[in-house]
């Protein structure tokens, strides 16, 4: 574990190195927008995805910089999608780790479109052969991360959640929900290394089967921070869902349980690992990192 | 003038199939976004751009299949730019193309999410080989495409223009405004087709001497709209920037100057095309088109 927190920390540097090249600060009152952009992005995150993207990419031996410009595009789509959820029209947060978010730091209109900008930057910097040399690659990049992030992926997870909110759900429907907001995004974000890697398909699919374990225990971990997190450390404000009254994983099945059930899945997808043997053990941490993190 | 008509009306249909392919509706309470994106995308716009892009690929004898796939990307770029442009916090638009705006018939939140999964789509659809056998030809494609419409370009006018809204601006100013706006998206249709023909570097700059002048002269027939035309035929509030005292091409230069240029413009971008000799008679009756249009 010591070690993944290593690995954790020199992985957000060198990704915050590659944001903040891409992301030059332009001249003129239109660079605005590009502030914005910098102001999401550039800041303390853990960069979860962009480590699985680096991480997967690493049992297959990649180039340390391919896999770090895909997992830059990885979390300017990630940034995109948290400048949207935060808007007053969506989910109407003021508070995104522990600064104030885009809408409010800036205006609304400035926060849709840095948002519109950086999912548009995830595809030029995949589309750009400074980050892989074969464009059959960087197509399958494209494809792989268009498809988890659009209507059928993450955004039709957001659609799903806003619905949630006078809807009551069980278990199966939010199981798919997340599975599209969060999950769609964690499972490509290892997809993505597996592609750099020209991953067998055998390895292809422990990672997905990797992945969607992750997602999940993800997901409930972030219920039960809702619950139980401190709004200091957590750095946006919790017990959003119980004052909602929206379903989750928690209201389902109870803070133990809830619990029980992420770290099965993290053991779930610890196991999926086992044929990359040692070089799987930072993935393997990091499932059951992502169930007892704090923030 | 007249077979302009036709050509623009059998592409508009061929379009509109296109995106009707490709916009399937899903099942799950999550299909209201795709609804929200077919309610925009499949329309009786002119499409303007997509025409610009089979235009421009039949100068080359592309398939019509791979410039018509193109063709409905660009649109998409071009749908969820209108769908978050008329949103309250931008122009706060209520009417477009005679209907009801995207957030005005279904909801803020799914408008927004359906701009957002109209942009990825875009992405999507180009990277997709169905739409070209050569993956090097795609991600160039995906390259122009994403420059065209982020920070540098389409998005970075909308916040030029955002910013134009409480400081007066001088003609050099609107010019790149508008050239960022709108010009870009247009240029970008025009380059698309070259990149699909694989053009010649001559080619490709007559493309874009012809794209640049068309997309100004577009934008001041539009100004010229917003003063003169009719609500009902334009399809959207008119009498809106002498409303706001935001200065326009219009403003600066008065109506009879603004036509003037306009019309120089579209002269000037047929002479471009002299290198097509016959076969930009088209793209060169288009320039006139724009200019002369009523809708």
């Amino acid at each position: 574990m010591k070690e993944l927190k290593k690995a954790l920390a020199d992985n957000a540097k060198a990704v915050n190195g590659v944001l903040d090249d891409i992301l030059m600060m332009g001249v003129g009152p239109e660079a605005r927008v590009v502030e914005a952009m910098r102001y999401t992005s550039l800041n303390s995150g853990k960069r979860i995805r962009p480590f699985l993207v680096t991480a997967s990419a690493n049992l297959f031996n990649v180039d340390e910089a391919a896999a770090l410009r895909v997992a830059a595009a990885v979390e300017f789509v990630h940034c995109y999608s948290l400048i949207h959820d935060d808007l007053p029209a969506m989910d109407d947060d003021d508070l995104r780790r522990g600064k104030p978010t885009c809408h409010i730091k800036f205006d609304e209109a400035t926060a849709i479109l840095a948002g519109d900008a950086l999912l548009t930057k995830a595809f030029e910097v995949l589309a750009d052969e400074n980050t892989h040399g074969n464009s059959s690659v960087r197509v399958e990049l494209i494809s792989a991360l268009a498809k988890a992030s659009g209507a059928a992926g993450m955004v039709g997870g957001q659609m799903l959640d806003l619905f949630a909110e006078d809807h009551p759900l069980q278990m199966p429907e939010i199981t798919r929900l997340q599975r599209m907001k969060t999950g769609s995004l964690i499972a490509v974000s290892c997809e993505m290394g597996a592609i750099l890697g020209r991953a067998s398909e055998k390895a292809l699919h422990a990672l997905h089967a990797y992945a969607h374990d992750v997602g999940l225990a993800f997901q409930i971990a972030d219920d039960l921070l809702d619950v139980e997190g401190d709004e200091k450390e957590v750095g946006k404000k919790t017990g959003k869902d119980a004052a909602a009254g929206k379903a989750t994983f928690v209201s389902l099945l109870g803070v133990e349980r809830a619990r029980e059930q992420a770290e099965i899945l993290a053991k779930q997808a610890s196991a999926h690992l086992e044929i990359f043997e040692d070089k799987g053990s930072l993935l393997s941490d990091l499932a059951l990192y992502v169930v007892n993190r704090n923030t």
